[in-house]
């Protein structure tokens, strides 16, 4: 693996923290990463809810399996999409606009010596009502994800998880 | 915005390059870093084809509005996902695997000096059969983007795009 490279290959799913405060000029951070994520026609569609509150914590936990963590950890940030303002209007595009600023997240909080970890609420349909009720998500916004951020109680070893046979070359 | 945060930043869409080639190691470096995303599960449902071969790269352009630029990059990347791999089987957590791949993969040319372009193929289903026509992919794989990658004759200024009315604290 490439050392110039190991902003990437050093982001992990950390899933245990240490009970210390994420301060707001770094979530700001992570928001202004998110946002730099290139977005289809830079409809920029993202929404992102920033929950501090350890009862909201403790209530979207209890809608999510192995949402468990969000106890521990200092932020949670509910990653929505907004169907209106996606690029004509495709969920597709609203996905992958949300993905890509979910990843950028996750890189900014490993660069900055934070862990995180990226819970999936889309598509499963009882933890998007879960999520749109407890945090009055209007209708056409979409929960994609909830992200846990907090100072790291562990430190995964860097990994790819490339495999050759998932390259093709010059067709399949 | 943070210096810590360059390598997200810095990351813009590049559409004109020099005319000069990508090493295979190079390209070796971005499909690790492109398979050092999250996944749901774990299930890597991603798919990767290398594209070199100027009349290949010309055919993939006819059928992507805005292809164009494909013509002078030295490489293109299509990325796809296997619905039978993907967690659940689910289109949804194919569209959030290969995005946070792709992002990964634009970052990572970013850092070695190259620069890429997301060109959209899912959900436009005339852009996925001319793929999946033209290389062969498999009915159920699917194509969702075409990353072009190339030595960059651009340099846009790093920036972010946050917007203040996307953040919401504690509820909606």
């Amino acid at each position: 693996m490439n050392n110039e490279l190991s902003f990437i290959f050093s982001r992990r799913s950390v899933r245990t923290y240490q009970p210390k405060e994420v301060g707001p000029e770094l979530v700001q951070n992570l928001l202004e990463s998110a946002m730099a994520a290139p977005s289809a026609v830079a409809k920029d569609p993202w929404e992102f809810l920033v929950i501090r509150e350890r009862s909201t914590l403790a209530r979207i936990a209890s809608g999510l399996p192995n949402g468990g963590l969000l106890a521990d950890a200092a932020v949670g940030i509910v990653v929505c999409g907004d169907l209106t303002r996606a690029h004509d209007h495709q969920l597709s595009y609203l996905l992958q606009d949300c993905s890509a600023a979910i990843e950028n997240l996750l890189l900014a909080a490993q660069a900055l010596g934070l862990g995180g970890c990226w819970l999936g609420v889309h598509p499963r349909e009882d933890r998007v009502a879960h999520i749109r009720q407890l945090l009055a998500v209007p209708e056409q916004v979409i929960p994609v994800a909830v992200i846990a951020v907090g100072w790291p109680a562990e430190s995964p070893a860097p990994r790819t998880r490339y495999r050759a046979e998932a390259v093709h070359y010059e067709t399949w």
